[in-house]
Parts: C-alpha cells; sequence; structure tokens
C-alpha cells in the first residue's frame, strides 16, 4: 500500500495525547509530509501543527487525510464520519489505523467511489502474498528485535535509517507496523497478515536491492513473547538480517499485557541468532538499544555503560544519545558507504 | 466451527486419488461418520465406501457433504456447484477445504440461506480469539512437531489420541489443519487465522481440561520451515505441551516447497524444547515418529533402532508399527490412567 503525501492530521476529539500518538509519531519523523492537523471541539491532544479546516488542508495540497487517532474501544466515533466524508469530497484520500475498516461504513464508502478516492485500511490488507521462500536477496539489512514488544523497535529503525543516510549510506525504513507505514508512506501490518504468509509477507517487504543499499525493517514483537512470538519468527526469518539491533526496557520484569518474565538481552541475542541462521547464516548483533526514560541521565549512562561491556557491543539510548556507535559498528563490520 | 455428521463425501470428477486425500483421510480416521460418497462421470478417486447419489445420501441420514477432493488451482469447478446447491436443497449443510469461500459463489449462498443451512469454509474462519496469554491451563497436552512438513503431523497425533483412548486414558484429539477438522468435527485451519492471533487460537483450541485428560494437538509446519515457522513457534506456545513427538521422513534431503536442508531431529528437539520452555518449563520429547515408506521393512526396523538408541527415546512408524511404545513412554513419565 502506498500512501500518498502531503497529509493533513485528524485528531478527532480525543482526550489526551496517548490517544493522538499515531498522529504524534508521524509528525516526529515526516514533520515535513503533513500541512496540518484537524481537531474538533474538546480535543485535548496537539501535534503542534498548525490547525486547519478540512477545506483548507485540501486547498493548501494535501492529498491524504490519515485518522491519527484512537477513541477508547479503537471504533470509529459516528461523529468522525462527517469529517471523512468531508474529507473524501475534498478531494483527499483517507488513511486510517482503526480496526474497523472505513468502507464498512456506508457513507465513508460511498463518498470514496463518489470521489474517485482511495481508502486505506493500515491494518488490514488486501495484498496476496507467496509463501516464504528462504532463498537469498541481494542487498543488506538491520531488523529490530525486542525483549518485549513497545519497547522501542520502530523508534530504532527510523533512527538508525536517518542516521545511515546522513553518514553516507544508502539506505531505507521498511515499516511493519501502522504508524510506520504512515512515517514511511508504505508498507503494511505484518500482525494483520494470515499466518501462513507471515515470512512471505516480510520478504516482499524487503525485497531485492543494490548490494550496497540498506533495508532497516522495523520488528515486532519479541521470539520470547508468548502472544506474538510467531509473528517476530516469521519476520526474522523473511526479513533474513545480517544485522540486527536488541531493544529493551530496563525497568519492565513482565512482559506487556502477559504475566511472563522479561528474557535477558542475551537470550534474545542467542536466539534470533540461532533462529536467524536458518536464513541468513551470517546473521550478528550489531547493538542493544535501549528506553531509558525512566532512568535519570546519569543512570542512563551507568546502564549503557554496563550493557556495553558486558556484550561487547554498542550501547545507547538513541532518543538521549543518538545512534552514532551502531552505525560506527556497521562501518567497522561492514565498510564505510 | 462444529461440522455435524454423519458426512456424504462428494469427490467431483478428480483425475486421481492423490486430488480426494481429504476424503480419504476421513474415511481412514471416521468411517463410522461417513455414509457414502458422490462421484461424478469421469471421477478416478475412490474412498471405498457406497456411491450414493444426493437424494440417497439425504434420505440415509447424512447431514454434511463434505467437498472432499480438490482439483488442479484449487478452485471450485462450475459443474460441480450444481451438486452443491442440490445438497443444501436436500437438506444437507456443506463444508469445502477449498480456497474460495462457498459464500462467494451466489447460487450457494442463495441455496444455503433459502434452505437454512450452514456453509462451512474450514480454510476461513470468522472466530475472533484473543491475543495468546501464555497462562498455564489444566490438563495434559502432547503436540506433534516436525523436521519439516508432511511429515505424518497429523497422522500421529490421531494415532495417539486413539491409542491413549484404547488404553484407558481420557483423550481428545484437537485438529489445527483441514482435513483434521473434517475428522475430528471441529477446529480450525491455523493457518488461515491472522498472525496476531496465532498464539491466542491454539490457546482457544486446546482450552483448561480436567488434569487427567490428554489433548493431542495436530501439528503444523516446522520450527525450521522458512514457510511456516511463524505458525509453528504460535503454536508451540499456545498449545503450551507437557510432551511433543518429533515427526520426520529420512530420505527428504530439503524441506517442502523449499531450498533450505532439513534440520536434524536433534536441533528440533532442542529448539522446541528452548522455546516451548516459555509456556510450559517441563516440556519434553516422548518420542520420534517416523514416516518410514520409502524404506523396506528391514531397513525400517534398523532405522527406527538407530534413532531410538541415538535419541534415548521410543521411535516407532505408527503406520507400519503402530505407537504403542509413546503410550508406554506416556506412562512411564505420568502414570497410568
Amino acid at each position: 500500500m502506498e500512501i500518498a503525501h502531503p497529509y493533513l492530521l485528524f485528531l478527532g476529539d480525543v482526550p489526551d495525547s496517548l490517544a493522538a500518538k499515531t498522529a504524534i509519531g508521524i509528525v516526529d519523523w515526516r514533520k515535513d509530509w503533513c500541512l496540518g492537523q484537524v481537531r474538533l471541539e474538546g480535543c485535548a491532544a496537539d501535534t503542534g501543527l498548525p490547525d486547519m479546516g478540512i477545506a483548507e488542508g485540501a486547498a493548501a495540497g494535501a492529498r491524504t487525510m490519515i485518522v491519527g487517532a484512537v477513541n477508547a474501544g479503537g471504533r470509529l466515533p459516528e461523529h468522525w464520519i462527517e469529517s471523512i466524508v468531508a474529507a473524501l469530497n475534498a478531494g483527499m484520500n483517507v488513511a486510517s489505523g482503526l480496526h474497523v475498516r472505513l468502507g464498512s461504513i456506508p457513507a465513508i464508502r460511498e463518498a470514496a467511489e463518489r470521489n474517485g478516492r482511495a481508502l486505506h485500511d493500515v491494518r488490514h490488507n488486501s495484498e496476496t502474498f507467496e509463501t516464504g521462500k528462504g532463498t537469498k536477496r541481494s542487498g543488506k539489512r538491520i531488523l529490530t528485535v525486542g525483549t518485549d514488544c513497545s519497547v522501542g523497535k520502530k523508534y530504532t529503525a527510523l533512527a538508525m535509517d536517518k542516521a545511515l543516510n546522513e553518514r553516507g549510506f544508502s539506505s531505507s525504513f521498511c515499516a511493519t507496523g501502522q504508524t510506520g507505514v504512515f512515517i514511511s508512506g508504505r508498507g503494511l501490518a505484518l500482525d494483520a497478515v494470515v499466518a501462513d504468509f507471515i515470512a512471505g509477507a516480510a520478504e516482499w517487504l524487503s525485497p531485492a536491492t543494490e548490494d550496497t543499499h540498506w533495508q532497516v525493517i522495523e520488528g515486532q514483537g519479541s521470539l520470547y513473547h508468548p502472544s506474538f512470538a510467531g509473528v517476530s519468527l516469521g519476520l526474522l526469518h523473511g526479513s533474513q538480517p545480517d544485522a540486527f539491533i536488541v531493544c529493551h526496557e530496563p525497568t519492565r520484569t513482565t512482559m506487556r499485557g502477559v504475566q511472563t518474565p522479561l528474557p535477558g538481552i542475551q537470550q534474545v541475542i542467542d536466539l534470533t541468532i540461532q533462529c536467524g541462521q536458518l536464513t541468513n547464516p551470517d546473521i550478528q548483533c550489531i547493538g542493544v538499544s535501549v528506553n531509558t526514560a525512566a532512568l535519570s541521565e546519569d543512570d542512563a549512562w551507568k546502564y549503557l555503560a554496563k550493557i556495553g561491556e558486558e556484550f561487547g557491543l554498542p550501547a545507547t539510548d538513541p532518543v538521549r544519545f543518538g545512534i552514532e556507535a551502531m552505525v560506527d559498528k556497521i562501518v567497522a563490520e561492514y565498510g564505510a558507504p
């Protein structure tokens, strides 16, 4: 799925920033693709973009309105439908990460058909995939993996892609989750693919490229997460990474949404190599990315130094301290651009 | 999904037995659920059941007609539609393992609605699952795993379930693939579940039971198969087996449909334990089930003796030599019924 930009971000009337985290993530990484935000009365979230009406956004050149917020329960509130229809009538496509399909709502489907506009439901996909083949493709790949869900895999991949490009590498980001798809304008939510095709979809997402090009692939879940490990393993096999970065949150004790204890970083490195060798015998870990938001700056430095020494790998918090050390590691292992 | 029996098996006009392997598998294991077969002119497959017309099958008491054959390409031939509509008009439900949904064909959908009959598309599912939780459930579970796809995991699970029941255990078979669903009259094709819910669906398939009850769960794929390992891992985590049986075909060198070399039995045992411990710390291997069809009886005995000695586990070909040795192992490890 390819989503046309510039974007107009629709925040509805959500009660807090957390409910607009998709929109905020888009602005963090692709502010230059975003013309403005549409907020209904009572909206308590703010991306910092200029407030616009829908007609104003269309006149400014927005090609897609993104529903970048979710209300409690993930449903589409009745009173948002009017705004979505207005966006379609104004000539924009509409993209959404909600569970409900936009096209399942008659007023929206009819407006899209009448105006010849596209509806993108990023949580769903109609793409047909082959099953994974496991054969080696040209090009180089980095995958972010995790000790858990929601430990910074998307952020780390985006930061790595940006840093590689800034250092003169040819690099691109491969999105595997909904916010990542909006940020890159393409990709798919891998967790919405039918199980038989996880690895095949991952192969499709990171196709053969020139040998000097790096694809930085957004990881999903964790090989140790009892809900989502199947997705993580299919993604690992399909993306056949040369290099991976382990993402970790040091204060967590159980995995997200379940009672299972968090695995150790070494366990994740070992199992990722053991399983990843099936499709890339040369797979190696090139660093540990730590979300230190819960630590003081001093504690964060100490923790990163300890991790770096323990594993003999670059360890950093890309939000606080950048990700240059991992680019250095890429240069050391695979050569300069 | 629950499929009402007795069954009438529809074979269409397929050119060979392989195309009717679903129907033949049902007759192998549930002949007592099958009243007869419906064959169109030119059909070269034969399950050995009495030939019947559709009206005759309905009069004999068939509750579901199963489309137990596939033509080349997996499509539903135009001239089969008439028979399916006739079955619905005669008061039967219709179940199919074809890729196409029965309800997507207007004549079939209308006949089902008109007659108030159910259409079961075993390759699809409309069930909503929770994500996997990974918490321990009561009851005991055996999972069959494999060095590859199509190495006898379904057969081994069915044979084990039958042997356990015959030895006085309380046991049931949990189907995870289409033929298994027809054989047990319930279950689901796990590879058709959306990726996020693989483990959750596996938990749903093998729910908490009495502690003395054994669920024997049909495995899928292989942790080492680059197309399907994600399904295998989600099924392993969700089914949280106490015991597993490794299924193997000794003459194969590469995995089915791909160029990847077949893993060793020890590798499969090790990775299954390593990953399976996440949801069941006591997981252990209780035997190796070998499909020796390609070996002479003498070579088969020698091979099984070698494997049994190498791994210190019961090794058998359940088709040729029965599966009693694994029931003995269950008694030795977990006690008599």
